[in-house]
Protein backbone atom coordinates (compact mmCIF):
# COMPACT_ATOMS: atom_id res chain seq x y z
CA UNK A 1 0.00 0.00 0.00
CA UNK A 2 1.33 3.21 -1.10
CA UNK A 3 0.95 6.79 -2.33
CA UNK A 4 2.47 9.50 -4.87
CA UNK A 5 4.32 12.00 -3.10
CA UNK A 6 4.87 15.31 -5.07
CA UNK A 7 7.89 17.29 -4.90
CA UNK A 8 7.12 21.10 -3.90
CA UNK A 9 10.82 22.37 -4.39
CA UNK A 10 14.44 21.93 -3.64
CA UNK A 11 17.24 23.08 -1.61
CA UNK A 12 20.34 24.75 -2.55
CA UNK A 13 23.05 24.60 -0.74
CA UNK A 14 26.99 24.37 -0.17
CA UNK A 15 26.99 20.70 1.15
CA UNK A 16 27.28 18.83 -2.33
CA UNK A 17 27.90 15.50 -0.57
CA UNK A 18 26.90 13.09 1.93
CA UNK A 19 30.43 13.76 4.25
CA UNK A 20 29.66 17.07 3.96
CA UNK A 21 26.19 17.11 6.34
CA UNK A 22 26.30 17.51 10.01
CA UNK A 23 23.77 14.80 11.43
CA UNK A 24 21.59 17.45 13.06
CA UNK A 25 20.76 21.02 12.88
CA UNK A 26 23.00 23.41 14.70
CA UNK A 27 26.39 21.19 14.42
CA UNK A 28 27.52 23.57 12.20
CA UNK A 29 24.95 23.76 9.51
CA UNK A 30 25.26 26.10 6.62
CA UNK A 31 22.86 28.80 5.28
CA UNK A 32 20.28 27.23 2.39
CA UNK A 33 17.65 28.60 0.43
CA UNK A 34 14.24 26.95 -1.07
CA UNK A 35 13.31 27.16 -4.65
CA UNK A 36 9.66 26.47 -4.43
CA UNK A 37 8.68 25.07 -7.44
CA UNK A 38 5.69 27.79 -9.84
CA UNK A 39 2.99 25.55 -9.36
CA UNK A 40 3.30 25.41 -5.75
CA UNK A 41 4.09 29.71 -5.23
CA UNK A 42 0.56 30.14 -4.17
CA UNK A 43 0.52 27.59 -1.07
CA UNK A 44 3.49 29.67 0.06
CA UNK A 45 2.55 33.30 -0.50
CA UNK A 46 2.30 33.80 3.36
CA UNK A 47 5.74 32.76 4.36
CA UNK A 48 7.46 36.19 5.84
CA UNK A 49 11.34 37.02 6.68
CA UNK A 50 11.16 35.65 10.54
CA UNK A 51 8.76 32.98 9.61
CA UNK A 52 9.30 30.08 11.88
CA UNK A 53 8.57 27.22 9.68
CA UNK A 54 8.75 22.90 9.46
CA UNK A 55 10.23 22.11 6.57
CA UNK A 56 9.71 18.07 5.61
CA UNK A 57 12.63 17.33 3.27
CA UNK A 58 12.84 13.71 1.25
CA UNK A 59 16.14 12.54 2.06
CA UNK A 60 16.80 11.24 -1.41
CA UNK A 61 19.80 9.12 -1.10
CA UNK A 62 19.02 7.48 1.79
CA UNK A 63 18.38 3.36 2.20
CA UNK A 64 15.05 2.77 2.33
CA UNK A 65 15.32 -0.57 3.09
CA UNK A 66 17.33 -0.14 6.50
CA UNK A 67 15.17 -1.63 9.63
CA UNK A 68 17.73 -1.58 12.05
CA UNK A 69 20.62 1.05 12.78
CA UNK A 70 23.57 2.07 15.32
CA UNK A 71 22.33 5.77 16.24
CA UNK A 72 24.75 8.67 14.59
CA UNK A 73 26.63 5.51 12.82
CA UNK A 74 28.63 5.20 16.05
CA UNK A 75 29.91 1.67 15.94
CA UNK A 76 29.95 1.01 19.43
CA UNK A 77 26.13 2.05 20.61
CA UNK A 78 23.69 -0.49 19.93
CA UNK A 79 21.67 -1.26 17.23
CA UNK A 80 17.76 -0.05 17.59
CA UNK A 81 15.03 -0.04 15.36
CA UNK A 82 14.74 2.89 12.80
CA UNK A 83 11.71 3.71 14.10
CA UNK A 84 13.45 4.66 17.45
CA UNK A 85 16.10 6.90 15.65
CA UNK A 86 16.58 9.83 13.26
CA UNK A 87 18.59 7.95 11.19
CA UNK A 88 17.54 9.04 7.33
CA UNK A 89 17.76 5.16 6.54
CA UNK A 90 13.83 4.63 6.65
CA UNK A 91 11.68 3.12 5.13
CA UNK A 92 10.38 6.99 4.34
CA UNK A 93 13.14 8.94 4.58
CA UNK A 94 11.88 12.54 5.64
CA UNK A 95 13.47 14.90 7.37
CA UNK A 96 11.72 17.06 9.98
CA UNK A 97 13.65 20.83 10.32
CA UNK A 98 12.82 23.93 12.71
CA UNK A 99 13.97 26.29 10.38
CA UNK A 100 13.97 30.29 10.39
CA UNK A 101 13.76 32.42 7.19
CA UNK A 102 16.20 35.23 7.00
CA UNK A 103 14.67 36.70 3.46
CA UNK A 104 12.80 35.81 0.47
CA UNK A 105 13.47 37.20 -2.65
CA UNK A 106 12.60 36.34 -6.56
CA UNK A 107 10.70 33.17 -4.57
CA UNK A 108 13.74 32.06 -3.16
CA UNK A 109 13.36 31.78 0.43
CA UNK A 110 16.95 31.68 2.38
CA UNK A 111 16.56 30.28 6.14
CA UNK A 112 19.73 30.27 8.45
CA UNK A 113 20.75 26.87 8.72
CA UNK A 114 20.33 23.15 7.21
CA UNK A 115 21.90 20.15 7.73
CA UNK A 116 21.21 18.57 4.25
CA UNK A 117 22.16 17.91 0.92
CA UNK A 118 21.97 20.47 -2.39
CA UNK A 119 18.83 19.93 -4.42
CA UNK A 120 17.05 17.56 -1.67
CA UNK A 121 13.30 17.78 -2.66
CA UNK A 122 11.08 19.84 -0.24
CA UNK A 123 7.70 17.69 0.50
CA UNK A 124 6.05 20.25 2.83
CA UNK A 125 6.17 22.96 5.26
CA UNK A 126 4.13 24.03 7.87
CA UNK A 127 3.90 26.86 10.59
CA UNK A 128 6.13 25.57 13.65
CA UNK A 129 3.77 24.77 16.62
CA UNK B 1 8.92 15.26 -9.63
CA UNK B 2 8.06 12.43 -7.43
CA UNK B 3 7.80 9.29 -5.20
CA UNK B 4 6.79 6.71 -4.01
CA UNK B 5 5.46 6.78 -0.57
CA UNK B 6 5.06 3.23 1.58
CA UNK B 7 2.62 2.79 4.67
CA UNK B 8 4.04 1.12 7.21
CA UNK B 9 0.89 1.20 8.93
CA UNK B 10 -2.59 2.15 9.83
CA UNK B 11 -4.68 4.01 13.00
CA UNK B 12 -7.37 2.13 14.30
CA UNK B 13 -10.29 4.82 16.13
CA UNK B 14 -13.48 5.27 17.03
CA UNK B 15 -13.74 8.27 14.28
CA UNK B 16 -14.86 6.73 11.28
CA UNK B 17 -15.86 10.24 9.43
CA UNK B 18 -14.35 13.53 9.74
CA UNK B 19 -17.27 15.47 11.09
CA UNK B 20 -15.97 13.66 14.12
CA UNK B 21 -12.47 14.71 14.14
CA UNK B 22 -11.14 17.70 16.48
CA UNK B 23 -9.34 20.23 14.34
CA UNK B 24 -5.95 19.65 17.03
CA UNK B 25 -4.77 17.41 19.51
CA UNK B 26 -5.85 18.11 23.15
CA UNK B 27 -9.48 18.58 21.74
CA UNK B 28 -10.55 15.73 23.32
CA UNK B 29 -9.03 13.45 20.64
CA UNK B 30 -9.99 10.29 21.72
CA UNK B 31 -7.33 7.08 22.74
CA UNK B 32 -6.38 5.52 19.37
CA UNK B 33 -3.75 2.19 18.32
CA UNK B 34 -1.45 1.90 15.50
CA UNK B 35 -1.51 -0.83 13.74
CA UNK B 36 2.72 -1.68 12.31
CA UNK B 37 2.44 -3.73 9.38
CA UNK B 38 4.48 -7.26 9.42
CA UNK B 39 7.20 -6.02 7.43
CA UNK B 40 8.25 -3.11 9.11
CA UNK B 41 7.68 -4.84 12.75
CA UNK B 42 11.41 -4.64 12.88
CA UNK B 43 11.80 -1.26 12.80
CA UNK B 44 9.50 -0.38 15.36
CA UNK B 45 11.16 -3.06 17.99
CA UNK B 46 12.04 -0.78 20.11
CA UNK B 47 9.11 1.62 20.77
CA UNK B 48 7.98 1.18 24.52
CA UNK B 49 5.29 1.86 26.97
CA UNK B 50 5.96 5.25 27.92
CA UNK B 51 7.98 6.78 24.63
CA UNK B 52 6.57 9.69 23.23
CA UNK B 53 6.79 9.51 19.38
CA UNK B 54 6.28 11.71 16.67
CA UNK B 55 3.83 10.19 14.31
CA UNK B 56 3.59 10.83 10.69
CA UNK B 57 0.45 10.03 9.08
CA UNK B 58 -1.05 10.33 5.62
CA UNK B 59 -4.47 12.14 5.86
CA UNK B 60 -5.90 10.55 2.83
CA UNK B 61 -9.49 12.01 2.29
CA UNK B 62 -7.99 15.48 1.93
CA UNK B 63 -8.34 17.88 -0.99
CA UNK B 64 -4.01 17.76 -2.43
CA UNK B 65 -5.23 20.66 -5.09
CA UNK B 66 -5.57 23.48 -2.57
CA UNK B 67 -3.34 26.11 -2.37
CA UNK B 68 -5.28 28.59 -0.47
CA UNK B 69 -7.57 28.24 2.71
CA UNK B 70 -9.01 29.67 5.80
CA UNK B 71 -7.31 28.77 9.06
CA UNK B 72 -9.65 26.07 10.77
CA UNK B 73 -12.63 26.47 8.01
CA UNK B 74 -13.74 30.07 10.13
CA UNK B 75 -15.59 31.61 7.14
CA UNK B 76 -14.31 35.04 8.46
CA UNK B 77 -10.59 34.17 8.49
CA UNK B 78 -8.37 35.40 5.81
CA UNK B 79 -7.14 33.34 3.08
CA UNK B 80 -3.68 31.79 3.78
CA UNK B 81 -1.41 29.92 1.69
CA UNK B 82 -1.26 26.46 2.67
CA UNK B 83 2.15 26.19 3.78
CA UNK B 84 1.44 29.05 6.14
CA UNK B 85 -1.31 26.35 7.87
CA UNK B 86 -1.92 23.10 9.21
CA UNK B 87 -4.94 22.62 7.02
CA UNK B 88 -4.95 18.79 5.93
CA UNK B 89 -5.56 19.73 2.07
CA UNK B 90 -2.41 20.53 1.19
CA UNK B 91 0.10 19.10 -1.74
CA UNK B 92 0.76 16.32 0.24
CA UNK B 93 -1.15 15.49 2.95
CA UNK B 94 1.44 15.11 6.06
CA UNK B 95 0.13 15.23 9.59
CA UNK B 96 2.44 15.64 12.61
CA UNK B 97 1.18 14.13 15.99
CA UNK B 98 3.05 14.04 19.30
CA UNK B 99 1.91 11.14 20.74
CA UNK B 100 2.93 8.92 24.31
CA UNK B 101 2.82 5.00 23.78
CA UNK B 102 0.39 3.72 26.93
CA UNK B 103 0.59 0.37 25.94
CA UNK B 104 1.95 -2.38 22.96
CA UNK B 105 0.25 -5.71 22.83
CA UNK B 106 0.57 -7.91 20.08
CA UNK B 107 1.87 -5.93 17.19
CA UNK B 108 -0.52 -2.94 18.71
CA UNK B 109 0.34 0.40 19.84
CA UNK B 110 -2.04 2.00 21.94
CA UNK B 111 -1.61 5.79 22.01
CA UNK B 112 -3.32 8.11 24.40
CA UNK B 113 -5.14 10.79 21.81
CA UNK B 114 -5.02 11.07 18.51
CA UNK B 115 -7.50 13.23 15.83
CA UNK B 116 -7.24 11.11 12.92
CA UNK B 117 -9.46 9.18 11.09
CA UNK B 118 -10.40 5.88 11.48
CA UNK B 119 -7.91 3.44 8.96
CA UNK B 120 -5.83 6.19 8.26
CA UNK B 121 -1.99 5.36 6.86
CA UNK B 122 1.14 6.20 9.29
CA UNK B 123 3.90 7.07 6.94
CA UNK B 124 6.96 7.54 9.40
CA UNK B 125 7.69 7.26 13.42
CA UNK B 126 10.34 9.17 15.17
CA UNK B 127 11.50 9.99 18.32
CA UNK B 128 10.10 13.76 20.09
CA UNK B 129 12.95 15.60 19.88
Amino acid sequence: MESTLKFIGKVHSELKKLEDCPRQEGESAPKASIEIFPEFLQAARDIKKGSELLLLTWLHQSDRSEMETRPRNNPNAALLGVFSTRSPNRPNPIGIHEVKVISIENGLITIAALEVLDQTPIIDIKPKI
